[in-house]
């Protein structure tokens, strides 16, 4: 061992013993006669002092040697610090060297070691192994790894087993965006890597195991988003025997678990709200309930008074955000300004301030009298000193377009305290969603989801009223996990794929061996996924998911430290029995 | 929840309890007026009981309609056994039945559902969910999940982090061996999956990560071979600040601290035997100890007598097998005729027996006189009564023909007892292995691997001579672990690449971004990988990984209950502008 103590543990009790440590010269400050030099590993920072002529004449010009990130391994003495360092858990100490040896030279590092880097992203990316040296870096991802810890311990102490499925799986008819794997010994033949190990863990529950979790990598070939990456980290769940409302309590539990573990808060039991609830009240399927500001149904209320962008609006809807009529009109503008941005992709808004002193400023106060305001504020609970945002059109666009403006209120006016967790259950999501362009029903959530038993009786009749058993868990508006009761009875699963428009022979080519496993006596089951790498990311803080990852891809799905993907020799081809058409190469 | 109790749970404490229970119907007892049925979950097997007249009329219709594997969800009351079963846990009760749910109804299965079931090996794999009903794959499959959690509790008590590496990689240009992932946003390039993180977790070490674990599949494309699988499962680890002592020491606690808690044997310090000493003395440099018959050197001491077999060898080796002087001509002849099969590969043997009357007989009396034999045998320390079996010609391949022999000897007299570990560090392995094809020195382990620090003047003089810190952890005659000390000095590495006969531009080309990384203060580090597929099956008492893995490959690499690989679509080609050579197309 190339240490005694590691740079983190050294404090007032050892003053007077001699250690060894070893580590990063993080900074050195040559005074001349004293040089002190921060030593950083893993656990800490540690204070060296060298002194000309009290320190041994090799080591003090061996410590001059030393730069930025050399790697150096000292002996000395724990002495009592001159001006203590009281946001160091070592800064009472400093070591006093005698020996020194350097480990390893270092480069001059392209940026700085620090929180507050000088390095850019793309630097950042190609030299991954020092951007992983930062502190916040570390902090990330050892939080990642205790998180996986408490997610197993919980797991194996509610008697789930941990089951490896296999990566190299078959691509299916459907998978588009499946990433293959040409197989050399079977010319022609590809495996593909796995988007979930969703039909997996229901033949896990076919073959009896109960209670089953993992921690594994999925697969996506999309075109790329920000913060999306090619390669990504589930908590894969599933439950035999259980209903909802277990699988509900089962996970609730988790993440109450984790997150107590972790920041020490004990999160009440989690809200439930149903899918039709949340579009109305918050716009979205995953509300961010860390501030209220609800959205109110206008549209029975505001008609009627000659206005014709609402009296022609299927729906209108409004936001009271309490306490700010006083706000400027450039603030109003700028709410206004960002409405009306594609990603809102509303056309206008309107806004209504109902005064201190009573009076009441509106955009459209042409259309409606004080008294008007008086009557509709009074129904909607809007105070005297509250300012109203409306929005109107379609429906369902509306809606959209308020749950962000939602945000976007909560954030301009720092209503979210960035220390809360607020966690909820969506529930009740519909079945189907109709493809307006295929002008069928797609599943919602897969076709293996479970209706309603109440709603069975409406597949011929009125498929888009049916619900599902199928939930998703919210945390700080993201959606961290979702799930469903998956379908175990053969009559209403051939329910589910004649509403869906399947041919017998399509249902046999893209299911078929599922199908034949529910042959063979499949329990009542369903279960879970969660997004670790979301997770994660909230815990820490970040909004990047790739601040949580070791080696993440860039939004390209580039490997900017590996130069990957890259090209393959011709001999490899061959050996696969492939050839690359060249017309097709767009891109490098 | 569809239960109140499991199957494994209910004995003599809860008699006059109503409880509810589902699992699978394991076998039905058809009495005419009694029916019986044994009911099966994850956690074991309760027996139900039904009597016509006394069971409700429509239960009674009901249990008539149950077969093998149905999964059924009953509830009654638990009386007492009158036949009790002392073999089982829930021996002591049985339910009389007083509610039955079918909830699933079950095809006749393939083969039946016991540990000794009818099955085939290729049916069991294309039903690999009900394969995995069986009792022995379940014990299997919880046992591994057993084990990660105790890898992952040690690993984390010892402050390790499991860090999650990437599986979207860059092909290297000596990974002919690589499954790559053809890209589909940048056509013409590949990914590629990894062999092994090796890379990256000293990447990891150079970002600061200290202490590195994962257990994380691997994949290899190679020829498939008898218990090969295209995917496996590394416990793959790596330390900072380190020396060969410190990573046996930490290891070793692991392995103990795994079987200790599987097992309840609490395991010595294991042996270390030096690699050569292995190859001496039992012709392997991975020795099942949990026999002796060592090899014993008989070059020197049997040579001059004018046989020409022995006088003209490089080097003679026998086995003493004590206490089997008496053995039949027949059974001499049948380990005659499996040394002289092509996996051991030797000429012929020769035998000497020490017979209890204190008479000498061998296969060459007509070479060595019984004062001849007298004299060896006392030199050699073999015992009247005992028998000597001799290989000899070329050291290595003789050695390694006694060995192979060394373990059929045990097996044929029945010395391993199969409950005992028998685990040893195997060290001390040679640098380099010469390439007599190439013409040329390979890394043993790989080019990263530092030598012994005695062993550093050797590079330009004897690399043959030169030994690593490198080491294998063997159990029960299976390599289960290798690893090393890894290269910090940037001179020392260079000189590692010179004995290779690597070029500058070849280096860059093969390690250019890891060399890149080693300028910015590598610390001195080191690790081991472990073969989780090989423990557990171990641990298991089984041959064969596959009997460990849920969903394993078959030897040719397929799946057969997926089928895969198998084709994609045109359009899928297309998207990766790829295209299938036609002509080189051998294999469906």
């Amino acid at each position: 061992m190339y240490r005694t103590h590691t740079c983190g543990e050294l404090n007032a009790k050892q003053i007077g013993q001699t250690v060894t440590l070893s580590g990063w010269a993080q900074t050195i400050r040559n005074k001349g006669k004293m040089i002190w030099v921060d030593l950083r590993d893993r656990y800490g920072i540690t204070q060296l002092v060298f002194e000309e002529g009290k320190t041994n004449a090799c080591v003090w010009e061996n410590v001059k040697k030393i730069g930025r990130e050399f790697v150096v391994q000292v002996s000395g003495k724990v002495i009592e610090r001159y001006t203590k360092n009281p946001n160091l858990p070592t800064g009472e100490i400093e070591i006093q060297v005698e020996t020194l040896t350097i480990l390893n030279a270092s480069d001059i590092p392209p940026f700085t070691i620090e929180d507050n880097t000088d390095g850019g992203e793309e630097l950042r990316a190609k030299y991954r192994y020092l951007d992983l040296r930062r502190p916040v870096m570390q902090k990330n991802i050892y939080l990642r790894h205790r998180v996986t810890k408490l997610v197993r311990d919980y797991m194996d102490g509610q008697q789930f087993a941990e089951i490896e499925t296999p990566y190299l799986i078959k691509s299916t008819p459907e998978g588009a965006r499946d990433f293959v794997v040409p197989s050399r010994l079977h010319a022609g033949n590809f495996y593909a890597l796995p988007q979930s190990p969703q039909t997996f863990k229901q033949l896990l529950m076919i073959g009896g195991y109960d209670r089953y979790f993992q921690i594994v990598k999925c697969f996506r070939d999309e075109d790329f988003r920000a913060d999306r990456q090619p390669e990504f980290t589930q908590i894969d769940c599933e439950m035999s025997f259980v209903e909802q409302e277990d699988i509900l309590q089962m996970f609730e539990g988790l993440m109450q678990f984790v997150i107590k573990e972790v920041t020490g808060k004990q999160l009440d039991k989690f809200p439930r709200i149903p899918f039709e609830k949340a579009m109305a009240i918050y716009g979205t399927d995953k509300p961010d309930l860390r501030f209220d500001l609800p959205i109110t149904d206008l549209t029975e209320i505001i008609k009627g008074r000659n206005f014709n962008v609402f009296d022609s609006a299927e729906y209108i809807g409004g936001i009271i955000v309490p306490g700010q009529a006083e706000i400027s009109r450039k603030i109003i503008d700028g709410l206004t300004d960002y409405v009306k941005t594609p990603q809102v992709g509303a056309k206008g808004m309107v806004y209504l301030k109902y005064n201190g002193d009573g009076s009441f400023k509106s955009s459209i106060d042409k259309f409606y009298s004080p008294e008007d305001w008086q009557k509709i504020s009074s129904q909607i609970g809007m105070n005297s000193g509250d300012i109203l945002f409306i929005l109107s059109g379609n429906r369902t666009e509306t809606l959209t377009a308020l749950g962000r403006l939602r945000i976007h209120l909560a954030e301009h006016f720092a209503l979210i305290n960035e220390n809360d967790f607020a966690p909820l259950w969506v529930t009740d999501f519909p079945l189907y969603e109709w493809d307006e362009e295929a002008q069928r029903y797609n599943a919602m959530h897969h076709p293996f989801t479970a209706p309603k038993a109440e709603d069975v009786g409406l597949f011929e009749t009125n498929p888009a009223a049916m619900h599902a058993n199928a939930y998703d868990m919210v945390l700080n508006g993201m959606e961290i996990g979702g799930g469903s009761i998956r379908i175990h009875d053969a009559e209403v699963q051939k329910k589910m794929f004649r509403t869906l428009n399947l041919a017998e022979d399509e249902i046999n080519e893209k299911f078929g061996f599922i199908i034949n496993a529910f042959k063979y006596g499949a329990p009542p089951h369903g279960g879970i996924a969660f997004g670790l790498d979301r997770i994660v990311a909230i815990l820490a803080g970040t909004s990047y998911i790739r601040d949580v990852i070791a080696f993440p891809k860039n939004n390209a799905g580039r490997d900017l430290m590996l130069d990957s993907p890259s090209e393959i020799s011709k001999e490899q081809l061959d050996e696969l029995s492939l050839v690359i058409k060249k017309e097709n190469s767009v891109e490098k």
